[in-house]
């Protein structure tokens, strides 16, 4: 089958890369831990070549995610909510790399929640792939290191919240007091629920998760029940504070998304998880419109 | 003026003593950074005798803090509460230091508040020395690494809860993607009034802190307002979530119990800081009802 696209999905800390035949099909695909953390400042051009050297020259590259942010490879402007697939396209933001291949960016979001800014960058292009597979609309919870809450109305993104549960969790697991007593094992069903209820009751985050020490010096919590207390603890309260209405859309790692359906269904709300692949027809769907397909 | 006691407040990051004449006057005093992390596992003998060299080998010392944690030199049961001077004076757990001086630690204190139980280390015999020195009882904030939210009744300590705020802070200013756009700059009013509003807000914390990130990228936060907006946020979110009520005293460093009585004052709760100097009132009375001042 011919080739038609080449799509990357390129965020923080992953690269995974599509080549994609009539209609967005898979004809092979790349994933490599060279997200852009790890990549060295000018070095975008060489990871991406190493990468995609088996594939053809002359087909388009489109590219979303953390890759045009400030610490990517072209930082590109934020498109305002509302937008669809349609305003994505229109907003491609194109680059000549250095092995002649054209690349068209997918520029990010900016939205307001509450008279705060607020950014994505990537998540709208899996969320436009879940609406154009026929999956439709509604609220969609993407987790991750930044964690989004976002709404699509009739085929359009129309506003979101980012909570940094991810990023929250790995520095109070890692770097803080409350990981000191803590010990790896397996998940532990138990503790995450009782993370989860301490995530749900009242008083600031930073009391409630002092409550990981305390439980612990107390003998009240095992070393090896420490880091998926402290997950439910922090994915509870972030459920809780998120009043979801209606059921959830889950997209996303599934490890990840099993704690948070786990958690949307403790809290009464339904939860579906999207199957994968929702980048990668994203980018089909924007390309198609912008034209750029071979 | 004859020397009667030796008090010592050892903390995490810091190590003070006192030399203490008759009514606990000081006679002399030290302050260093040698806290209970900077000393390695079996020093605490040399440390404190290096700190203590000048001052009479007969007199008891006293000494209250995270020095008896599970991290510091002898862990020491924790005192339930409601607990008093008294109590505290009764608890004490002694030691033959390797100099020969007869140590006498404070042990911590634990709450319980809402079904989960809670701990301090030191904050009970300053507490305890306010009330000592005529201050009175009523709702203390204790700010730091670990802020210390404690109720007085009657002379006697009778519920707390800890919040992580300081340590929080840390992590969110040095560790997390929201410093990563931050420059020094001195204390900026502005920007920590408009980081208490957000801190005031609804929703998660860990939502409303990623405005930090929005702010700055969207140039509506200057390099060096982001460390002020993000304490106010921090700091913001504590005092809402703690719900004072009635007025508050504070007790600790100049600079943190400034910020926390703006915030408390912005939230309409009265305020007062309290004098320097609670820790070796509480060290005094609790070494005087024990009998062991020279």
């Amino acid at each position: 089958m011919t080739g038609r696209l080449i799509g990357i999905d390129w965020g923080t800390s992953s690269f995974r890369a599509w080549l994609m035949g009539p209609g967005g099909t898979v004809l092979d695909e790349i994933g490599t831990a060279r997200g852009i953390l790890s990549v060295p400042q000018g070095g975008f051009d060489v990871v991406m070549e190493q990468a995609l050297a088996p594939w053809p020259k002359r087909l388009a590259v489109i590219a979303s995610g953390m890759v045009t942010s400030r610490n990517g490879w072209v930082e590109t402007p934020y498109l305002p909510l509302p937008l669809d697939a349609a305003a994505l396209a229109g907003a491609l933001v194109p680059h000549r790399a250095a092995s002649g291949r054209a690349v068209h960016f997918v520029t990010g979001a900016l939205g307001n929640a509450g008279g705060l800014p607020d950014v994505m960058r990537g998540e709208e292009t899996e969320i436009i792939g879940h609406m154009a597979a026929g999956g439709g609309d509604g609220l969609f919870v993407l987790p991750g290191t930044h964690s989004k809450w976002a709404r699509a109305e009739a085929g359009r993104l129309t506003s979101f919240r980012t909570c940094m549960t991810g990023e929250g969790f790995a520095l109070l697991r890692h770097q803080s007091i409350l990981g000191r007593l803590a010990e790896p094992g397996p998940f532990d069903p138990a503790a995450f629920a009782r993370g989860l209820a301490a995530g749900r009751a009242a008083g600031p985050l930073l009391v409630r998760a002092f409550s990981v020490r305390a439980l612990a010096l107390t003998g009240q919590l095992a070393p090896a029940q420490i880091a998926d207390y402290l997950s439910g603890l922090l994915i509870g309260d972030e459920v809780a504070g998120m009043v979801p209405t209606g059921p959830v859309t889950l997209i996303g790692r599934g490890d990840l998304t099993a704690r948070y359906r786990i958690a949307l269904e403790a809290a009464g709300t339904e939860a579906r998880i999207a199957a994968p692949g929702m980048a990668r027809l994203g980018l089909w769907d924007i390309a198609t419109r912008a034209g750029i397909t071979g």
